[in-house]
């Protein structure tokens, strides 16, 4: 497996930094991570937008343009030749003679096998635990995850299987994932702030917005207890039912209808994207 | 320069760490850092136990007790011959196979030279900006600085050298120092939540109780402003005197006695604890 590190092609296993680097002292540095699916990368160009973005927000200079960053990937992917995968892009702040200032950024791309299961299965669903939290800096990607890996035992102690962030009675998103409300009225609430704006929440927000009324607003945790179906989404996960929170079930745990369509529609739109 | 990596004396040159430990994945690590003053480590026992504290709470299992961590900085001391300088333990999650769990640590010890004047400069202050936030897990010295690297801009924009964080009006701390208030009573004010437990800021307390009223408190940013003294402290910084907030400066700008003489009384602890 390659991984391609600076400009150089490596051994995956070889692909290292300097401790010196400023996501090691300081934990600074954006990532992005998308699919492979058919060999085809899965919405890169949203997925290189976000990159530059969050980038561009932690004053990280990108090393090479999108257009030179796409044909890398292109490489890794030919390189490599895993059909199914996960590719991750990390821009840290460089190495700091200071351990504290951004230098010239460090751009590791790695890629990895990946297990998708490309059915909807409604008896699927997670238990989800609140936590009151905002992420710093939501918007952008970076690569602070120290709640979101400290949680894991909370979330474990409890039986559960992910947190769901919730701010002054408003939920914003989980650590890995963003999280959608479909109400009784059939429309589809999805927080606005504090989250990170998801590539595959971006594309279920236009997949639904033919059939459901789409509404990007404060969502209130009320509006999570009371719904009719709750669901996560995220790029390994595409869409997921959500069974539970704080252990109050949604819905009495009855499969998503609008959950189940919408999937059956993402998963469309995934294999137009990376027909061969 | 010998570094320390996982049981390996290395160049420092050459020490890095594999792209899939948790630091560089999720920023999720610990650290510590204290001088060297002639050649001995200064208040290492303090240091190892917050370090041991720090690495506890965030499920990080020290590969070594703090006798054989001791033992492997007199190692470092010896090999590198550094009278003066700077040694940070870093301790990650380690190389995590699913990008996002806890694994064995990897633990990197490194020193580099370090320049202190011993003396109080009383013309030497620092202009602050106040910034409304908390640090996440704030009594931890984890390796996320994600904020404290991100509003560098801020400062230098404000044409300042630091930012305070400030909480529903209550201060807390620099990124990387304590802050003191002293009143028009005498009274050595310092918060007691949402801060890190400097090593500095121990000795302070424990030097001040002998001649002021010593107070770990809630200290509203009106104390600040109202203050006779306003001063930092850090492992790298020893006291230091605040001249301004936001531009309001403390005490019309004039030298803060009892930050000098805690200046002094902190220097005299500093040499008795490092005489050959």
């Amino acid at each position: 497996m390659w991984t391609f590190i600076n400009g150089d092609w490596v051994e995956a296993a070889k692909a290292s930094v300097h401790v010196s680097d400023l996501a090691i002292q300081r934990g600074y540095g954006v990532f992005d991570f998308f699919r492979t699916v058919n060999h085809k990368p899965l919405f890169i160009d949203d997925h290189l937008a976000r990159l530059k973005q969050s980038a561009s927000i932690l004053r990280l200079s990108l090393p090479y343009t999108l257009d030179a960053l796409k044909q890398i990937i292109l490489e890794l992917i030919n390189r490599n030749q895993l059909a199914t995968s996960g590719i991750r892009i990390t821009v840290t702040g460089g190495y700091a003679a200071d351990t504290y200032s951004i230098s010239t950024p460090n751009i590791i791309i790695t890629q990895a096998p990946l297990t998708m299961d490309d059915v909807f299965d409604e008896k699927k669903s997670i238990r989800l635990i609140t936590e009151e939290y905002v992420r710093e800096l939501p918007t952008v990607k970076s690569i602070n995850y120290l709640m979101g890996v400290y949680l894991q035992q909370k979330v474990k102690d409890a039986g559960a299987d992910d947190v769901l962030y919730v701010k002054d009675s408003c939920i914003s998103e989980l650590p890995r994932s963003n999280v959608f409300v479909v109400t009784h009225n059939n429309e589809l609430l999805t927080a606005d702030t504090n989250v990170l704006h998801g590539i595959t929440r971006k594309h279920i927000l236009q997949l639904a917005s033919s059939f459901l009324k789409v509404k990007e607003q404060p969502v209130h945790i009320e509006d999570v207890l009371q719904a009719k179906e709750v669901f996560v989404s995220s790029t390994t996960k595409r869409l997921l039912q959500v069974h539970s929170v704080n252990g109050n079930s949604i819905a009495n745990g009855k499969p998503g209808n609008v959950t189940q369509q919408l999937y059956q529609l993402f998963l469309q739109l995934e294999q137009n994207n990376t027909l061969q």
